[in-house]
């Protein structure tokens, strides 16, 4: 490992000199006058990024596995039935939370490589008119495939069966990264982490309910201790936590907040998929194939990539770490040895991208495979080149 | 609030630089090779910090909240019966905690300033022949009132009874403070956190489990997903995390480790206690008493203080942070108003210390207390003074 | 040493978190874009701080020492004659570098622990008809002695003889600590470094010219070439640099005026004042002396102490490091055995500035001088109490 | 700029992690107890580096510049002749400050490309048989041209001569990344600088004078102040320092020192070659021309780069600076315009440099020159490429 190299995992991805800065902080007591102000306005940003205008955010210690638990610990009761489709390693695992818990899961299979099934979940949907079903589980974006999935469909397939449900949905991967409408598309819950899209250390378990979720909140809930919501709603409005929080990395998720609506949001979707673009446009050069079965599947944060046949896809990051001290990321579950992943989310320049897409070459070429340097490079450079783009042309004139 | 100054609420502490840094690292991959290296060397070392040989220490992404749950979830069933005493903020949280998860507790109040009155628990461990008590809770140093309980007692009792419930001890604010003898005291869960004698920011919950009590995770358990400690221990077993790890933490918390041992852990209680009874000392110098009902009960880590009759404590707080920038504990729950706390733990100098008393003198006679300037400080120098210790007579030959 | 309590050196002093940060950037291109923005920035902060409208500051890389030679170097030629007097380390060491550099001193000795005589200067003036006198060097605040001498006096005494030597003022120690009039005080040359108010590490010679000192750079000078003013005036009027300049450093640099700027700089004289005010309290407590010799000459940013006959100063400053771990300084020069120094200048609390107090009458204890453990505190926190000013009044309202 | 893009400058250079954190102390007392250790440390660590038993190092809080100066300004005396080649911007400059310094100058012009003529300096020393000159000065490596040139024929010259004058070697851009022998060379004055080989901020000069040369300070010298080597000796034989050190700045050329040795030198200065022989190898597949004559002259720390005639190279510079955020170093005096240079030494990894190479494609092709993308990244690759190393081939058994 250097440390000099960026890293290509999906997550925790590379940070910010000023995030880290804003994470490190000195001892500060978390009951003086300014962590209410600083907790509100970390809440405040997540809002914005999550476009809505009510959502309450929640920010626990923990991780976005924290936030599933929260998100199912809070809204439903034990035996309660969700609705819910394993694509990928993370859907499989929140699905094992939910059995777990004592939840009944109505489920079903897509290939890896596949999306949330819209028409499935509709048809379910309207079938059980009894509203056996309590919450719908979605999973934005799958880390393990590189796979996007469409959460307004969802949210189309509920309306249409006009079913009660909750919508739940794991955006630790897309949110602060890809569009996430939480308000247009009728989310209830949306969960995420802090060492994605935010750019900063795993630590924080972040969540929004809905003014639905909250109600649901109110009554019951799964046995709960730390992820027990109305402590955290109630110390919250009081300016504070149920338990010692992390001062410097909510500062820091409030930072990063603050740099994401700086650039704008729609600006860091355009920059993550121009740089999804060149990693894309790498992989066809290179002849190879990603995960996702169709573009619209594709992810903007991170492309798993298929490796020949034969050919163990594990050899690529182990190779790559140890002679090139770069990080991507194996194939997880049923795509193991099969895939390898790029990450290429949150802080992440294309000229970083390149010195990535230029390391897989090198990596590919010594353990054999049929690759061309520099092919992967010159596709990504097309896509990064900023000598066709009307910002050049302005700035030339 | 300055930046400058100490901070004197009993957690988190003062960081020292050399954490902060061990904390604060670039990105590195979790998967990469020395993560298993660095997560087996911080397990280790909490395991010497607790003078235990084998127990098995497990690093939570949360608070020490997380750990309570850790311990309760993984060790009892729903249903089950627990025993333990409310003698402060923290251990009737624990105990709301209980009762939230399902657990039955069997309790007893005691005055806060006392401690675990470990005669009533062995009366009521002999009583429950049946063994319907599955686990004996303890807070070994309770934050809110400056007491810290004797663990060997309440080992004792279970022993004179011959009864096998698990004993449960929440460590949070003595551990890496204070004498701590898991194997010893035949502790079965130990409960701490990374922002009391660790020194470095919140965020990680540390529990260590014995033999014992690691077999009972095998068996049942309340619902869990977040806390399972089954699949913690899978994962830890092959060097990774069942999600997300927080490296910087974990360095951090193994850089701690180090650097407690380097100082010698009877030197780091010692320091603890000299520490301390300076604040002791400048307390009786101001004719006050220290919440804490008798000296064997007087914590290292934190002292509560009483105020007048009629005076309300939080003044004291308010008028710290506000006029002298500086940090202090406020009363919690049956003490509100009544006490304010100067915690004096991890990292702090003797200077330091000095610090906070003088400060606290300026305050006290700002807000019309009868209290003598440099008094206090006095006797805190008197028991501070170097001049007097072998240490010096030696360095003077 | 702990890295843990407050230095009491006269600098370098305590450094704020967010200066250490602004110092502590990337590498970052010097001929790129914000290059030429911070310095211009940095220069500005600089002449304000020194109320100037039009002084042209220049920042080199070295240390105030660099800025003495720079003073020099830029406005003399050879065998030129300046005038200066000895009252201490620093201005001694000015005068030394006077004479290894060609120039003829006309100096007076006075008693270290008096101030510049500015009478004297007038009447040298006054004789001087042939005006062979080309510069008068004056020390503004004797870091040695802990003297400030009346600069605005000198500006006098070259006006009442109608004399146009330049007026080159070493503000090393006093500059950003203590009020300085660049303009009012007609001062040519000034010179300061990063250590000390700027509450930076060591490494900036910071100089500011007035119109008439940068004639003079226009016409010979001494051999020069680091500290040729014209090759740095050239420069940095196009934004750049001779060489390689710290981009930290200087960013620090912009960062501190920003800081001081927005306290306000009388908050800040006035912040000086009264934490050195406390200290000579506590020495006035203690019964001992300062160095000053009268409260005229009283320095806001170092005290030098007078021990008794026949003790070794040396022992405070020695014993205060290896058994508390804190810094003081030593007695230098002819003072040296016969006085420490606190320095209390830069980045201090009252809180840290009382540990200081505290610590160093353990210090004197040990060593068996008759102190009153807390007589010095007390004394101190009489001048820091906030109850008795007008802030506590009002906010009590 | 980009804060995430490495920089292609040639200094200041990338710097490790490690490194800025050994820079950014706290403030400590430069007159403790660990001050002289660490000063010792760092003078034999660049002692080691320079491949030198006993020359004498010192390390000024300055830049290379005042190194230069520090080199004429003790070893010689008013009126002195040197002997100097200009064939770059920073010869040029050396040898301007020996004029300003008042030394006579005997030099030749050379083509900037061309290396130190050491058959011409043969002729000059024998021709001198009154031992005019006193000191032969050589820039080992001019970073303007990319153009190392050989010391030891330097040195043979000066032997075949039998001719005394000092050997005063410039090795800013060397030292620390290509081997430099000290001892073996006969130099008789080193001069460096931290900010490139060292990977640390400027802000250091750091000279080695042979036991020849420090004879020679002991007689006379030029007028000098700041830079006077006997001040500077007497203090650092003491553990001290004639000014305030930056603590942190040493600490972190200590440190640098400890990096490159437990890398080993050979290891350095392997990389530095296999980096800069990519960086070739692209200029070649670009069908561009490096500026260095011949092969020998080659730089293995900067590379600069022909431009097709009659475009402006530093549109290329500043293209990537706005485009890409990304800095490379633009053509001076002579070559201005002409050069671009990319700077490859210090903490750089073969990824990073790939991230360069691939901007500048991108650059080039923006503004229109005739280059393929990836043409020269996959020159660059074939020569990182690990797959053909005995090191891969180990791996692989």
């Amino acid at each position: 490992m250097s440390l000099q190299n960026p890293v290509f995992i999906p997550g925790p991805t590379n940070m910010p000199e000023h995030l880290r800065r804003a994470c490190d902080l000195p001892t500060i007591d978390h009951r003086s006058a300014g962590f209410p102000i600083l907790l509100a306005s970390a809440r405040s940003g997540v809002q914005s990024i999550i476009k809505s205008r009510d959502a309450e955010v929640f920010i626990f210690p923990s991780t976005g596995t924290g936030g599933w638990e929260t998100a199912l610990a809070n809204t439903l009761v034990p035996g309660d039935t969700v609705l819910a489709v394993r694509n990928g390693m993370f859907s499989h695992k929140w699905i094992k939370m939910c059995r777990d818990l004592g939840l009944n899961v109505v489920m079903t299979e897509v290939a890896w490589g596949e999306g949330f099934p819209a028409d499935w979940a509709e048809e379910q949907l309207a079938a059980d008119t009894a509203h056996e079903i309590k919450a719908v589980l979605v999973t934005h974006n799958e880390t393990a495939t590189g796979v996007t999935s469409n959460v307004a469909d969802v949210r189309k397939a509920l309306d249409a069966a006009s079913h009660p449900a909750l919508l739940l949905v794991d955006g630790v991967s897309s949110i602060a990264c890809m569009e996430f409408r939480f308000d247009d598309w009728g989310v209830d819950v949306a969960v995420t982490g802090s060492q994605k899209g935010f750019m900063l250390p795993a630590g924080l378990g972040i969540v929004a309910f809905s003014r639905k979720a909250m109600k649901e909140t109110e009554q019951g809930g799964l046995p709960r201790g730390y992820f027990n919501l109305q402590d955290m709603a109630t110390a919250t409005a009081a300016g504070g936590y149920p338990y010692t929080p992390s001062y410097g990395m909510l500062n820091g998720l409030n930072e990063a907040c603050g740099m994401l609506l700086e650039e704008g949001l729609e600006n860091v979707f355009a920059r993550h998929n121009r740089i999804a673009s060149g990693g894309r446009a790498a992989v066809r050069a290179w002849a190879l194939e990603v995960c996702a079965a169709r573009p619209e599947l594709y992810s903007d944060t991170v492309t798993a990539i298929r490796v020949p046949e034969g050919f163990d896809a594990n050899r690529i990051v182990s190779h790559a770490e140890t002679a090139y001290g770069m990080s991507f990321g194996a194939g997880l579950g049923d795509v193991a040895g099969k895939v390898f992943r790029i990450g290429h989310l949150g802080s992440l320049t294309d000229a970083m991208t390149l010195s990535g897409i230029a390391t897989v070459e090198m990596v590919m070429v010594d353990l054999g495979l049929d690759i061309t340097f520099g092919s992967g490079v010159a596709a990504a450079q097309a896509a990064y080149q900023v000598g066709k783009t009307e910002k050049f042309l302005e700035a030339a004139e």
